[in-house]
């Protein structure tokens, strides 16, 4: 994301930006790329194509040559960064995928060892196959749609391996869960392989201090094998489809961060990145969000947002937890208290303002030696950095990352971990104007989401409703709107405000086509 | 709160409660109490009083005989148990307490020695006293209005003493920022003693990955105090008034906990509480909570909640990382994952679905050896369980409660930490039906939010608006909806539904008295 980067990227892309001078060895950066350098497939650019794309003084902005490549019509622009990385960091990647049943010899392990891309799916890049199998003679898949957007930083490398493979993960952990939701009437099973059925709770104690007699002995725990199952706690919790979905999403970020560590070994992937996907099936919107992207639903030109940013100042009070649990994580240097500012050594004795991870509030300590050490979260807004390097908490890879100078690691503090929310989309009517826009945070740091909101919503009115490049089009308006023009003092924006430098991708979703494909399988 | 701690509270209730059997031994039993069991101080009953009051069979409601004790009017109500505990283990405690600078001779101490009680003050137990100060002579000091509620369990002792001394912890801590909100147009003082003013950021990088090459060089660090202050990490932040109130509630109630645990090597203080309180000062309303009670907002017959339950439930994740992270504090019984029911021998091999400390959703996993332990979290709703032994994961006390015949402590997994809610009252209009209505959870267990703001609306609604009794009687009115009336098959509220057969306490606040109080002080 910063200049500091610019030598380890140029490192990976061979020929393209070959000359360029700061070169900074990096581990593993002699090894192979397991992918390399691209922008979206979906955009179909030639290499010289993706060559003039990286012009940080034009700044172009690319957008869909043909509207079909993209399902539903899909809108989706990009543009590249203002200077502060040789290459755009932004990936994105787009599917329509049948999951089909795993194979008898797949196994029922829940790392499975084959390769994601032999895997039986249908991952077309138009909307025209969906629900099309590539065999006829399997049972029914389960069609969904997904959209992912990456924000790489410290190289492209995470941000090229999770657009190429995350929904592969995706894919591996629906096929665990297939069967329960290929069934919707049905709650999930709570053993697999069990009839799927309605649990009732046993009446047991009321809440507050219960007496825990029957803990050692229940449910034939080791060690009791002759007790008999305690009923007063055999109750058993009603799960729905949908949290299983979530945990499907869950674990995929999860394996496609442990991946990217696993193949860190044998090939070059620099950096990490954000992630940022929308996944439709059985009728919901899915958003899963690691990072600082952002996603927001528009209706009748109201916003509803679908995801919450990781940041060190959205997430102090996790990072001070575990600095203060684990203290040896911040090797000695740094202190898991905030301040307001960086303690002064004179001011030893005095009294200045601190929070620890238990407040939200502030409050008067004494300062001691140990707190003139570096603050854990230090900076404000978008300056906040982590163990004063990151700015963003949540997302993939970053695990050779360390403080500069130092044997300090960050990914400890790092979460691959996505928050997930649903959108209920069949219980709402949709206009062609209501849409879902994913924008990482290029975007976001110069519109707010009423000003997206007021552009998406504004633009679209001005589009025929059959018009099959409205949603593109309104892409590259936003685009345009965060970008600005390059004047005399930089990118500017309406208002004479900056525009952004950084890099900025934005997808631009309709939502009534979501209903009309239901409607159709329907 | 259950049979289990009928027999400890008998102990310390002396002649009272004589005669009951059952008596188990109880760590500290044997001490003196610090406090003899009471119910409220502004109820003023006498002795017999007390006594007519632990009715469990007719479970008579106590109300304010005099509704000057409290200020504004203030309604309170309360009811004993159906029999769950021998006593009623609710406590509430009502103050208006004007905080004055500490002497010189208390020093700049963080943990002030000085008991709380010679502390100069003024605490009325009625409202006339209102911004009365007992010495003339001192400088003006700030008023605040306190109302508290406590909720025991495992014993009266913690919320009696929580009762007792939560708002001298405060006034401790209110001290310490006396000066700056006495200032209210300026910012805090990071650096206490310097003249309070603005600050400004000095310009840094962008977000994302820093060079962190001042790290050790900064501020004066030690092992480099030749290196000059890095401006560029040198920035302040803006902290406001209300967050240093917010500080101090917070770090009260740790000094409580503290106390708690401190006093308990020389007082019998037995079992734990839950603690909410309300705070109304310069004009803002501050709510903290640390249980599971409640406190809402009705105005205009809307309901604003004001604070959050803290169970096993909503609490999960918190719990399950503070046990992965420091797995011996489950002593080998427990496993930190969660899951939809006990797990049986014979299912080892087979998939089961489950949640770790990261997820939301649902996930199957292979069931291990590992996995037949008691889950940490176990139970749904009411029901759910810290360690297969409380249902509430936040308050004071509980040092000495362990998992029943074991060594393995619960309080680690509690916190006393408050959530702590700010409504700034003067941004409202308030007519003499919008209240505050804080109850314990007797209350919220069986009425919902929307009917309390139904009944208590509906109920005011029929008093004339200057009857300084209507607080009271709608209070009343309440306790007696969450209590209903004994019948053939127990106790039954409206609609035949179950009564709650907890102890319940309500407050009912009037906010428009509170907006006359800031009129008459300007």
């Amino acid at each position: 994301m910063l200049t500091r980067v610019k030598s380890a990227v140029a490192n990976f892309m061979g020929g393209m930006m070959a000359g360029s001078s700061n070169s900074e060895p990096l581990r593993g950066s002699d090894l192979p790329l397991k992918y390399p350098y691209t922008r979206p497939e979906f955009l179909g650019l030639s290499p010289d194509e993706i060559e003039c794309s990286a012009d940080h003084i034009a700044r172009p902005i690319l957008i869909l040559k043909e509207t079909k490549r993209l399902p539903w019509a899909t809108g989706y622009a990009e543009v590249i960064n203002a200077g502060k990385s040789h290459l755009n960091e932004d990936q994105a990647c787009c599917e329509v995928v049948v999951v089909v049943r795993r194979r008898p010899s797949d196994g029922g392990n829940s790392t499975p060892k084959r390769p994601p891309t032999t895997r039986r799916r249908s991952s077309l890049p138009n909307g025209e196959g969906l629900g099309l199998r590539e065999n006829a003679d399997v049972e029914p898949g389960l069609t969904f749609h997904y959209w992912g957007l990456f924000d790489g930083h410290a190289g492209s490398g995470a941000a090229v391996v999770a657009s190429k493979l995350l929904h592969h993960h995706i894919i591996e952990h629906l096929q665990e869960v297939l069967d329960v939701l290929r069934n919707p009437a049905l709650l999930a099973p709570i053993i697999q392989g069990e009839e799927p059925t309605n649990y009732h709770l046993t009446p047991t104690t009321h809440r507050g201090i219960t007496r825990a007699a029957s803990l050692r002995g229940a449910a034939g725990a080791p060690g009791s094998p002759s007790h008999p199952p305690p009923t007063r706690f055999f109750t058993e919790k009603k799960i729905h489809h949908e949290s299983m979905v979530i945990g499907a999403m869950e674990n995929a970020f999860k394996e496609m961060d442990a991946q990217i560590e696993r193949d860190k070994a044998v090939f070059n992937v620099s950096g990490g990145c954000t992630a940022l996907c929308a996944l439709f099936l059985l009728g919901k919107l899915y958003v899963g969000n690691a990072g600082d992207s952002r996603a927001i639903i528009i209706r009748g030109g109201e916003v509803i947002p679908m995801s919450t940013e990781f940041t060190p100042e959205s997430e102090r009070q996790r990072l001070q937890f575990l600095a203060y649990m684990q203290p040896h994580l911040l090797g000695g240097e740094f202190t898991h208290l905030e301040f307001p500012r960086r303690v002064q050594r004179k001011e030893v004795g005095k009294r200045m303002l601190y929070r620890d991870f238990t407040m939200s509030g502030w409050a008067y300590k004494t300062i001691e030696d140990d707190d003139l050490k570096f603050p854990l979260i230090y900076g404000e807004g978008k300056k906040a950095r982590v163990l004063a390097t990151i700015g963003v908490t949540r997302g993939l890879g970053d695990h050779e990352l360390k403080v500069h100078d130092s044997n300090i690691y960050i990914k400890p503090f790092l979460s691959c971990c996505p928050e997930v929310k649903v959108y209920p989309l069949t219980q709402y009517e949709h206009g062609v104007d209501d849409v879902l826009v994913m924008g990482t945070d290029g975007l976001w740091d110069v519109l707010s989401n009423q000003e997206v909101a007021e552009a998406v919503t504004g633009f679209l009115a001005n589009c025929g409703p059959d018009d099959q490049r409205r949603y593109t089009m309104a892409a590259q308006d936003l685009v345009m709107r965060a970008r600005g023009v390059l004047k005399d003092r930089g990118w500017r924006i309406a208002n004479e405000r900056l525009g952004s430098g950084d890099d900025i991708s934005v997808y631009i979703i309709p939502l009534s086509m979501m209903t009309m494909f239901l409607d159709v399988q329907s």
